[in-house]
């Protein structure tokens, strides 16, 4: 995904040290976007453009390239200029390229930047990955109750460029515990009415989250509410940062692949795909497969166990592969469903019997869908001579697809209710308990129907 | 999911009329917390709770109801009085509302709301779900760029209630073409020159979105600039809205939940799991198992090809479900991190050639595995009986594998390259092709290594 538009010009530019057109190049977009032109340069050739700008513009411009890049950048580039920049980064961004550093390099950095950041770094490094206090950043605008709205705004107007939002302003006490919050637009607003004091405009019933929630509740929270950021706070609303809405977005999207990933039987990545090493993905597929091979093996084991069977009625077998797919496949269309209903909020734990019920409507009307088309599939098949005979597959059928949208609503759910994440209820996992089920019930109707045979 | 805590309080000052204490619930809190604790209460009882607030605390709360309270509460009470609170909605939520009424009830409600707002809801109500112009809002803060810094503050401290959004100002000439945009961060900040005008210090480079384009691009548009809203323009900039940053959140839940429906042989649901009928969400996952009955079928009919090495050799019957599952598995893992990669655009099309190698490589490594394990469990099998036969499991689930892992993530690609939804390669389709192909390996393996029977 590297955009080369530029970069032909870009390389020119820099033979010629043309100053005046890569210092415009630095300034002329959206940082995003110049970080974009940028991505196909080297390290080196980056930092070069990089050093044609402002301090300020260059810490924005790097913020948005790749973590890989950035980390290329800081290990290849002069130590002490790096450090500098490091400095300068937003607190969240600088925890995110720090903490997948080496140790010796890293301790190198944080004796170079100043004290103040080094602490704010080990501080926000101390939370686990997952939590609000690994994605919130420490600066953010802080006011005192008495300022009045007009000293409010000249303050704001003073020290803004330090902060990620000045939308959202906290007033905190003398300790820094959250008292209440002043949006910017109560200050425009209130500017017909200068000499009032915070105190009396600010709200006070605030949303927060706790430094060790789990990120996906801090998501539902700052949705529901349609906040811009959220503050992290402590025992005694002790404020520790905020969250802003880009850092969500960011997290819904992480937090959906991981789920999709779960689903699929594949263990959550950390890195994106191409960046995480084949040996690493086929470690984390690699457990999965091997778990789901066991449960294979136990549906080899049963279909053993009916070997008489089959080898009396040969016609069974080419029917194994639709009869365990049907089952498969239906349980994971409800296991879809029940677990994107319980992330999403859409249904809890006491709506249960009622999706119970509504699964098993479904697996009767789907089953007997299943069961009408495979009794037409059945008179075709040599072997099949007889009503009975005609009977195996679709009653099987209708008693797979119910047990299936069963198993996959009743999984997650019960997931859910030992406190554990229902997407780990992957489609696979529930396709092979379903493969199982499905194996035992078909033989059983084979029996039901045709009798058992008679030992060889 | 309905919080039930201040039912009986609630209740009991309707029955009391208690205006004060009611006025009070309703100012309290934030309003989506205010309507959370309002859920439980009747169409009837909601309405009287509101009544006792001004109206547009009563319009804030109100948006904050399920679609399926507030259509109850439409179609409910008094025509009059519901179509105040109607043309009071931010455009967005009315569009959303309105939309999904009877025909006469829409019509008489439009009929009963200004004309301006009507217009307006004709307007939005004309884009197709999932593009831009359906999630839009019309209201946003426009400024003329001869303003200065001092008189652009006083007309949005005049004019903010109107708009959903006033930190980004849009600057737009006499016909609605956008020239620039103006932050509140700005205005703030350069109240230290207050003569300033707009013109000076707006920014022209913006990023917008068309008003047809599809919802999931203009998130990843915002999530990698990490806006707060995006302009939503038409030819020569006209402009016609704006989308917010709480919108865009619901926007990348909307189309993961969606996203994951279709990995899992779902077609999307416009409602929530327990809002779509029996009947509808039968219809949405019979026709995928009914194509997947078909795939299956064909896998069917592969064995009945076979049926003569079958019946010679009955111990390779219990590992057909082994075999396929291993494929499926290892094909549904594949596909589930390449369409989560493509959709986070984590890797593109000019990507295929290093991905069909990382997948062939852990095709090997994943089936060398699964066939060391094959060979340990096939030892314990009656029937295998020489170190061909021990040879045909493990050989054949190598194979399958490295099929699984490259259909899976060939498939994807492809659609992607015919611009068609790679998640739609749902993972029990991906499944279906490798079952077909997992038999005809396993078949022709067994006839490597054993021969081909004589025909009875």
């Amino acid at each position: 995904m590297i955009n080369t538009l530029y970069l032909p010009e870009l390389r020119e530019m820099l033979a010629a040290d043309n100053s005046d057109e890569l210092g415009e190049f630095c300034i002329a977009l959206h940082p995003a976007r110049t970080a974009e032109f940028m991505e196909g340069l080297s390290a080196d050739e980056t930092w070069l453009v990089l050093s044609y700008t402002d301090s300020q513009n260059r810490v924005q411009i790097f913020s948005y390239f790749s973590t890989e890049k950035q980390e290329e950048i800081i290990t290849t580039q002069d130590r002490e200029t790096v450090s500098l920049l490091v400095a300068e980064m937003a607190p969240d961004d600088r925890a995110d390229l720090l903490q997948d550093l080496e140790t010796h390099l890293l301790e190198d950095l944080l004796n170079r930047i100043p004290a103040e950041e080094r602490r704010d770094y080990l501080r926000l490094s101390q939370y686990p990955e997952g939590t609000a206090g690994a994605v919130m950043t420490s600066e953010f605008a802080k006011l005192d109750a008495n300022l009045t709205i007009e000293q409010a705004i000249h303050e704001i107007g003073r020290q803004s460029e330090e902060y990620e939002t000045i939308y959202y302003l906290y007033v905190l006490d003398g300790e820094d515990h959250l008292l209440g919050l002043v949006s910017a637009r109560q200050l425009l607003e209130g500017m017909r009415k200068p000499a009032t004091k915070l105190l009396d405009i600010m709200e006070t019933d605030l949303v927060t989250c706790a430094p060790l929630e789990d990120q996906e509740d801090v998501v539902d929270k700052v949705a529901r509410m349609d906040l811009l950021a959220i503050p992290v706070v402590e025992d005694e609303r002790k404020m520790l940062g905020i969250i802003t809405h880009d850092d969500i977005i960011d997290v819904v999207q992480e937090e959906a692949t991981e789920d999709a990933h779960q689903m699929g039987a594949v263990n959550p990545l950390d890195e994106t795909y191409l960046r995480t090493s084949v040996l690493t993905l086929s470690w984390k597929r690699g457990i999965w497969l091997m778990i789901l091979f066991f449960f294979a093996l136990l549906t080899a084991f049963a279909l053993e166990l009916y070997d008489r069977n089959l080898t009396r009625w040969v016609w069974l077998v080419p029917f194994i592969p639709l009869v365990i797919s049907s089952g498969g496949n239906s349980g994971s269309q409800s296991a879809t469903l029940i677990i994107t209903a319980l992330s999403r909020g859409h249904i809890s734990l006491q709506d249960w019997s009622q999706v119970i019920f509504r699964e098993l409507l479904m697996g009767l009307l789907l089953g007997t869908g299943l069961g009408i088309l495979g009794y037409c599939v059945a008179q075709f098949f040599p072997g099949v001579d007889s009503l009975q005979a005609a009977l195996v597959v679709p009653v099987t059928l209708l008693l797979v697809v119910i047990a299936g949208t069963l198993t996959g609503s009743i999984l997650p759910l019960l997931f859910e209710r030992l406190g554990l994440d229902p997407a780990m209820m992957s489609n696979p996992f529930v396709a092979g308990i379903i493969d199982i089920l499905g194996i035992v019930i078909y033989m059983n109707v084979a029996i039901w129907f045709l009798g058992v045979p008679p030992a060889n």
